[in-house]
């Protein structure tokens, strides 16, 4: 059984989906009932929860953090998020997500909903990483710093 | 690409999912970091918006509502929900849904919560059919007992 | 300035409310927006947020637990949930709680949602304690038992 | 009874409770149970919903719209947040609102999260109006222009 909701999709997988590039990166999903607000729409604060989602998603599958007491401490510092075409209920849709740029210890992703062929919202995080008692910060692993320069194509910012 | 997550489980997913038995209407999903509280668990509340929405997708799937204006309105009456065992970050599961029993313009659905072959969650709700206008109850529509006799299996009541 | 929402209302400012008795503990609020599903009214999930966090007040209001990690551990067992009457935008609310039984490990709480003088929403909900590590059920705490015996009015269960 | 959460802050009020500066629209609260994660802190998508509520209690306080079918469609087109300092199970804030400048068809409100004298998080959100129909963009009223101009000090953008 396929359990495609489960696992990043495939440059094929992304281009018959419509994305025009394809993204180190993506998950699919549907807005559902719970997502929508009293406009009818899907609330402006809930696509927060997909950017978190996939974020958290992201930093497991690149090995950054188990979520266990030993892993480093993950910290959103900033976010930008624009709305640029609504999404309704049922609607299908993909989330992408890829670390564009990075400084000693923090760095930032950037992500796009898109459904039915249409940039719907950006999303643009500053993340910080703390040492795992919180203590102060700390500087990116070699195995992401790698990661995210090979794969993501991120790039070292100022 | 198979959008498992978008269409009912077949009887063969849901015996692959360690299901003891099959069901009418049974979707599968994954707990995400927004659903965890701070006792690093699925949330009680996280639940019932797990269980509204297979009910939403179920009153579509039935043709029972579309969501539009001339739409019946389904209205919750009472929740019954038990809490067998905790979910946690990142568990597959599956949940359910039958219609048990009706009265006239009211009907009772029952859902559970699968993971790892173990019940996790049950949830039982008692679901009022209202006029479109929500002026007062409305009597089941034929199609939607026909489907409930036959399908789900559902009794009268009382 | 007085935080009238921080804290228990007393027996006056229930009455002044439009209780129609007076309860150990309720506290005031008023719905969001963000709280209001596609119908327009409150969502039916919402009110297991309100439900809930009445609990965790009340739990830390009788010094049941401060949440720290020496703290027993509170479960939710079972929740049973009516909706008598629907909620709107902006409307003013009062949300009850007491302890209404107990065995030795376990307690049930019951709570209600008042607006406008009407009863919109009823709750029970059935309370497990574990030791801290959650090895294991524990027994009810001298002190909490003596609180709900002798102001809520709770009673032995069966 | 005083509801001092329904109501805006006074100017002694916001002093008293350590804001810098008074703004023309202020509201209390406590963080609850349910915006904690898994991290055991305010989750970063609860506080867009805590932007959202005052926004929309400050569209209804200076009257651009009663949420009705005949008001104007209100739209949030961007938003930029800020997390500075984290926020844990009860603490008290203030969350503030102004209108910082102005268009033709749009506006950009700034909010700001205070608790125990330490500025928490800030928000910047730029709104768009719409028809009551959604069919284009609509001047900003007379009123709200006033409005904005004289209590709030928005300034006409570039």
């Amino acid at each position: 059984m396929t359990k495609t909701y489960l696992t990043p999709l495939s440059v094929d997988e992304q281009r018959d989906a419509g994305l025009p590039e394809s993204w180190p990166f993506a998950l699919r999903n549907m807005v559902e009932f719970s997502e929508l607000d009293a406009l009818n729409h899907v609330n402006n604060a809930a696509y927060l929860y997909w950017y978190e989602n996939i974020r958290v998603r992201y930093f497991q599958h690149v090995a950054l953090t188990k979520y266990q007491p030993d892993d480093p401490r993950i910290v959103i510092r900033r976010g930008e998020v624009d709305y640029l075409r609504e999404m309704v209920q049922n609607e299908d849709y993909i989330v992408t997500l890829r670390t564009e740029s990075y400084r000693n210890t923090s760095f930032t992703v950037y992500s796009e909903v898109w459904s039915s062929g249409v940039l719907r919202s950006t999303f643009r995080g500053v993340i910080v990483l703390l040492h795992p008692d919180g203590s102060g910060r700390m500087p990116l692993p070699a195995e992401f710093l790698t990661r995210i320069q090979t794969v993501d194509g991120a790039v070292k910012a100022g």
